[in-house]
């Protein structure tokens, strides 16, 4: 998908809300148990709830790794369901990959052409030669991490390098990378108050920004400082939303906690855009 | 398997050599083409030829997860007939993971219960709470990415952080991680001069080293400075060892490549140890 395309989605939707498919067996309704694959289900549950509210999915990749051959099995499923059905919406792997050439580049088939995702994320620490070899997919882009939105965040990202902090080191030097232009960051909405910083170095630039809800982070303080000409923002939840009910309800629940978000994003739009 | 494990291996076989699985289908002898599972018949050739003279494969995940389900299916297959086959033998997953804490638990039970690895390698850019859940397992290990191979190891990794160089902090703040004894470190044979100062801040840890070989880094020169009382080293060789030949003698020629290392390696532990 292109940026352009994505645009025109959230202008449509009012909406630039990203729910976070992070399924945990624990937490999802236990007659989902009972079904040949509940991880599949309950996501197509969740998809079919919210697909005209929400503009991208974002599953966790981890949390489909953890169940070994059968969650990859689910995530075909879910990537596949979704492009089948419902094309117009933005596809991340949050799968925050990063190594050498020759092997970013396997990395980047894995999620680009076996899996047709529309992104992945990607680690920085590697440097140059991990990230360029993403860029090379067209209509493809690569999410670089930046400042996440944990605590750990504070260990390595903000430490002072020469007069900048090591996140401004990596914004910066990502610009000059090959096909910069399919680049989009991870920002915390935990750190709202980066936002300004970061908009000094990628004033046009998507950010995917996880955090908002269970982790503490504000819609409003986010887009205060974030926003940009062409929104220039995802906004990624996960449990809030998919874990809204572990009841009968759970799929219109989520939807309800889908639509506070979307109605907050549409009026943000409306002042702003 | 426990580092005193480890230890006693490499005594016993005079070897601290690392074999890297990462399987091209592209450069495999054509024959493996036709067989089910290419992949891991390749592999488990490899395997059979080489135990007695490696104390570890490193199978890079990359390779597996680009071919989708398929891959991870070869990948579980691998490491299953190495801990029924040679349960001496230390298993490291290089996938170079990097989560926020629920999501970091998610990868470390993929890796060290559904695949059973004794190790993972793990990206230091989200901090201490995407590391510490790797570190809670009992006789697994971290390898925690320190100053890679690539030439975009000069990126970020070597940036001046005060009078430190980040790849220095890394590893220092790593040290005051919960259960930091679980830790090994990523240090490419590229970069042989950096070992001093390295050794200087983590002397008694375990140094996974790639890049001798194919990508130049030279095993007396990281010996010189990365050695230490319990050898303290693994020496990764993937491409220049099981692309020796891609004949039908290719096991054969694998087996002679991993002996010119490890022949080195006796006689470097004969010297050093």
């Amino acid at each position: 998908m292109t940026t352009q395309q994505l645009v025109e989605q959230i202008v449509k939707k009012k909406s630039f809300l990203c729910i976070g498919l992070d399924v945990d067996l624990a937490k999802i309704p236990a007659t989902f148990l009972q079904e040949e694959d509940p991880i599949f289900s309950f996501n197509k549950a969740i998809i079919d709830a919210t697909h005209d509210i929400t503009v991208a999915y974002k599953p966790n990749i981890a949390f489909y790794e953890a169940y070994g051959l059968k969650g990859w099995t689910s995530l075909k499923k879910t990537i596949d369901y979704l492009n089948a059905n419902y094309p117009e919406v933005y596809t991340i792997a949050d799968a925050k990959r990063g190594d050498i050439g020759n092997t970013a580049t396997m990395y980047a088939k894995a999620f680009f052409e076996d899996m047709a995702f529309d992104s992945v994320t990607v680690a920085p620490y590697m440097g140059k030669d991990s990230v360029e070899p993403f860029l090379e997919f067209e209509n493809k882009h690569t999410i670089l991490l930046a400042l996440t939105s944990n605590k750990g965040a504070f260990d390595y990202q903000t430490q002072k390098v020469g007069d900048k902090e090591l996140y401004q080191v990596v914004l910066e030097t990502s610009k000059s990378y090959k096909n910069s232009e399919n680049l989009m960051y991870v920002v915390g909405a935990t750190k709202a108050e980066y936002f300004k910083e970061i908009r000094k170095i990628v004033p046009d630039s998507f950010l995917l920004v996880p955090g908002v809800g269970a982790q503490g982070g504000s819609l409003k303080d986010v887009c205060e400082f974030g926003f940009n000409s062409q929104v220039g923002l995802l906004i990624n939840s996960s449990r809030g939303i998919i874990y809204a009910s572990n009841g009968t309800d759970f799929a219109e629940r989520a939807r309800e906690e889908a639509l506070v978000l979307q109605k907050e994003m549409e009026e943000i739009i409306k002042n702003k855009l």
